[in-house]
């Protein structure tokens, strides 16, 4: 009686730091029916990291030539590295009525912003600035100019929170996990995203 | 850091004999922290009805006292009885910055609408056209001329659909419960209901 018109691209983003990719880890187990994005990286893997599981990890050559074909949606350079997000296999998902979840930056959920208008743009905020500051003071400097810069950095980003769609302070993991099943759950049923068949 | 402007309206609405009653009692064990607006009724009630939980019950002459007093935010004649939402209890607790749940008819939810824009339209509906008809037939009339009259009652009020902000299809009352739950979790979370402070 009732039918998704098209998969929805859910971006969920928020200052670095923020614990995005440990939300998202519990939203996939709980929401099993979603496709997450894996974005592509030059960066070095960490030690816990699998390629094709948290990113794809491949050469700066290989990275080029993906960027003159055009396999990617954004990418950008942060702290020497290259991050981009390819576009194909979220062009397949939507095509094929399936839901796709993507972690991003700041800057490149304006670029996503963009290309997919109807996505669902979630922010996470931390609890308090005191927190955020916390987090960053542990992670492992002790240059308070490079705090102040970091802090700058993080006032910039939590400055964009206005156009998204959504806001979820990451109080807890589990809690933060509920609120974005509960709004993927809760756009599945918005009437813009439906069409009736039958009545 | 993140604070809500004010109090949410929920309305539920769908066409008659949908189960929104059934449903909204769920919804109010696993979200305690919603207020459920009760309606005035001029009909008498039924066995395992309580005053104040399913209805205030009310004479006919104290029904015209508070039409004519403006106590009610909209009221209909419907079969014989009338029914009213109250006016000050919806706007004292979203006064409060609380939240409020509303169930009502599809024709008391446009005028809902009309007084309250930026509630949250959440329309029930048949799993079916064929499991409305099920439950039409099976509702103790025999005359098919009543069936069909209540059948396109019931088509006219489906067509409702569009202007409601979600659509729920109530499959089973549990999956229900948990979609609205998970409405009323997500409109929390809408950066356009959030002020920000202290950035």
């Amino acid at each position: 009686m009732v039918e998704k018109k098209e998969g929805i691209l859910f971006v969920v983003s928020g200052p670095s730091g923020v614990g995005k990719g440990t939300v998202i880890n519990e939203v996939l187990k709980v929401i099993p029916d979603i496709n997450l994005s894996v974005s592509y990286t030059t960066r070095p893997p960490r030690k816990n990291e699998t390629n094709g599981k948290e990113y794809f990890f491949v050469s700066e050559e290989e990275f080029d030539r993906m960027i003159n074909d055009g396999e990617f949606l954004e990418w950008a350079r942060v702290h020497g590295n290259f991050y981009g997000t390819p576009r194909s296999f979220i062009e397949e998902k939507l095509g094929e009525n399936k839901d796709v979840i993507l972690e991003i930056d700041t800057q490149g959920a304006r670029q996503v912003k963009r290309i997919f208008p109807d996505g669902v743009f979630i922010f996470i905020l931390p609890p308090s600035i005191e927190a955020l500051l916390t987090r960053l003071r542990g992670r492992g400097t002790d240059c308070e100019r490079d705090i102040e810069i970091r802090l700058r950095n993080a006032r910039d980003e939590l400055s964009e929170w206005e156009w998204y769609n959504y806001i979820v302070v990451n109080e807890t993991v589990s809690f933060s996990k509920d609120l974005i099943a509960s709004i993927i759950l809760a756009e599945r049923c918005r009437s813009s995203r439906l069409e009736m068949k039958g009545i």
